[in-house]
């Protein structure tokens, strides 16, 4: 640490926690709903931290954008219509336009100024997505907009900040939300939210919980997960589907649905991924069993 | 930080490190070949520590030793005779012994003082595998061992310090050391290495080199990975056949065969896990697809 | 950071601590009134820890304990019976012992385990002054013995750990604990206690609160501080005498003083030191007199 | 550490540093000369910081620049003409100007990008010093302007970076420099260097050399120091006179003396504290006495 003389560090419980150095901080700030920072990593790169944690990465967000979005994309025979919970960055609208079939992406963010703070510093992140013209952006809470608009959606995608005390997403985790999801799915649809860390000391925190919920509304949910360094290991995710289920898929038939949807260029998602992300260890099974609680707006969950 | 006031620190590269508090220190000294310490930690319960790397957490030895141990075991038809280099800690003896087939282990760990101090600060790490009447142990350069023994190995497990510049296993990660494995193992003879960090940020670091040295010795060579939190994450291993290819088994295969050796009870592997495993995420088998170089004695690779 | 893999933190704020690398940890625990620790550390040696803060180190622990001491056994003409309250390490009781006017040193000490502890790690902290027969050693809160015991005092020291919240200590830096403290000295009577630090970032914490405190109660009060490394830079004291101003001795007055009591060895304090402690740079006066506040039971104030 | 998650820590030693949470980063850049950043911190405020050290914060740097100057200035009896060396915030020029006797100020900083730095991030460090008609800045080494300004200097003050291997301003810190600050003062002139740390911990590694080496040059040098928290505690400086000694000034002379001068304001010196500063602690004096080491440019000596 001689060299490096600034450092950023992300807690993960009062135990354990990750640094690394910075390189320049290009932005420190307070919006109405959450503190933002842009900062240069050593280790990272370019890194967009709300409330203290990172969100996203230079070095690794294609693995979590990825995982992320292209599951649910080919669990739907012909998404269409797609609806963007949080994402502020672009990087999630970046990978759903990806998808020649898609006609229409709304998305909704609450945070206007993370939105613009992106879109100035995070070029790599957007890569123009906020300018193709299937987008409708909406800076509003996206519940309010989900409930607002109409027509069904084919894919719906939660991409929002992790559910902290104090922070903007946490009733975006519970089980009247996740109804409301449901609703807004037209036949076939395919769900999918991040559900926090998934590390053999931590899957129970918030990820075996979000599962758990998602099981009351839905018929059929997975669970997946992918390594993701700058959110500190096991990164987990949930698809639940009213139509196909992702898991039965081969290798052959993702790559060739990627191929099938505008020949989509990944770095970390391609069939033999997908088998990696879905094949979960036994540990990661049996918290998933294990658990009984139930995320409702009046017994939320929320992660350190 | 206000709570813990003691913290260990593992640095993954000059930017980058992990911090868990420490609730107590158990042993900490030098031996004839490395600094060993004890210590028991808030985020991963009791560790062994060597030349300041974590070798093994109460928390998550489990996964480290299940995937090290348990897919190159069912990729030989029936290993009675097992050699492992390292393994001081007693846990990889205590996984091979869980194969009823098992006649022989011979393990070569070349600090004594580490032995012992596993012996007698982690019995939940050995379990008992000294006491077993299979093992033949040896307190000795685990190559000077290999060299002398005569008979074939059905199986030979590398379960070594990472290769750091000062430490005592480097030598053990090198083209002319797997020539004497292969020289080593019987007809259909597997073996296996760990190998490694292999997360985006560090892959490149040995986990492609070691593979690609494995290449150009053995005519099969599986990369595989894990996520271990004590050591930063994905943890990766190559193991190496002269006989079956562990890719090839199902899902089923897997499950039938721990059940049939004896009924291995165990708590990350299973044929899911094991599907989890070898299923590498693409930027990882593109990293190893660019790798060039050869690890031997006069051109060493090092870990951070 | 590199090379240290194990760090003690001490933090004076939310926004600033010190680290310094642990080579051993010599015992770990908890006691009835508080946590300890005993730790060698690369930057002060020996250290002992008491609910997360150094109380003394091996390096400069002559620093504190003679400025704690000499001051106030000089300040009375000729100090026979002397008080300490705290002082469990025994440094302070070693200290008064020099002075070969002394016939009797009573010491309270509420944590005999802490006692104990010391008196087993840190002989050059005691320095045999456990075996003197002029000390009378209770384990007992240091209020009920002061209460109990009959007699005046000359000299009372008051060798406290910091008043934190959640410590044992905080009721003996009150209004009320001082006004027992006077009676029990005697004519010419002095009393000293360490008063927590005192720089310009934090002198107005819990220095000058104790300062003024003292004021209410005795009619002359002497604030000086010397720099103790380990504690984080410029440590405060206040003492106050119902005799003699020792701020109005000479550098030569205080230099015979300790050559006529015995031929005091020191390695810190003689004349020209006494002199630095009394002269306090501006801000620290300027902060003295802004204070109003006055710690009672009632309305306490504690360090962070 | 939670609620902050961005750090700045400076390293005393391998074994020991300080750390201090960032609020913003205002800039960071490297310069031909040295790495510059300038910080505000929680604990002290906005701070310039050159090759990892900070040179001064907001909070404290009135302690720093005061006992820097002031004691120089009163040494000499008359100051019209005075030479800083370094110096580039501004703030030691403020305090010279301070002095209504001077009338011309040399000043000369090596690196022009943290001049401009300065002037547009530490208003309040220059406090429109650069704007004073007194003042002639040079962009140029300070010795290279030092040998070429023709007539003698009253005071010469050195406020250069610490001796760093890599930095800028070892060579200023050497027998050779100091003979030709000598020849370049006029009859009954005085010098003064800041001089690194000088806690019981680090005063050998270079207050003490640096002592030594002025007595080879100077007939009277007076060590002192000041507590400057941003620096790490107790920091040293060296006074060298060719006139009168200030160790002689009593505290009254002293405050005379700053009301004569043009009732110059402070917050840090006045007689008492002037009292304080040359008041050395019996072990700083003592490391002074033994201390043997000349520093030469055959000969550097380095600061960690």
């Amino acid at each position: 640490m001689r060299g490096a003389a600034k450092w950023f560090f992300e807690f993960f419980s009062p135990d354990h926690f990750q640094g690394t150095s910075i390189t320049s901080v290009l932005h420190t700030g307070q919006t109405k709903y959450q503190s933002v920072e842009v900062l240069t990593t050593g280790a990272f790169g370019r890194c967009l931290v709300l409330d203290g944690k990172i969100q996203s990465a230079e070095l690794d967000e294609f693995i979590y954008h990825e995982a992320l979005v292209h599951p649910s994309m080919l669990a739907h025979a012909r998404p269409r219509r797609v609806f963007i919970a949080g994402g502020g960055e672009g990087a999630t609208a970046r990978e759903v336009l990806k998808h020649k079939t898609v006609e229409q992406v709304v998305m909704a963010d609450i945070d206007g100024e993370v939105v613009e703070l992106c879109r100035r510093y995070l070029q790599d992140r957007h890569g123009g997505a906020f300018e193709d013209r299937r987008l409708e952006l909406h800076i509003e809470d996206a519940r309010a907009v989900l409930e607002r608009v109409s027509g069904a959606f084919d894919v719906i995608v939660l991409d929002l900040p992790d559910p902290i005390e104090a922070g903007p997403a946490s009733l975006l985790y519970t089980e009247g939300f996740y109804a409301l999801v449901r609703e807004k799915l037209g036949a076939g649809g395919v769900m999918v939210t991040q559900s926090g860390p998934c590390n053999i000391t931590n899957l129970r925190e918030v990820f075996s919980p979000i599962h758990n919920t998602l099981k009351r509304v839905f018929p059929l949910v997975a669970p997946y997960h992918a390594v993701v360094p700058a959110f500190g290991g096991s990164w987990g995710f949930n698809l639940a589907s009213l139509g196909r289920d992702p898991r039965a898929f081969s290798k052959a038939t993702v790559d060739r649905a990627l191929a099938s949807r505008g020949g989509i260029a990944t770095r970390f998602y391609d069939g033999e991924s997908h088998a990696g992300m879905f094949s979960l260890p036994r540990y990661l099974r049996d918290g998933l069993a294990q658990e009984t609680r139930v995320i409702t707006e009046d017994s939320p969950i929320f992660l350190y």
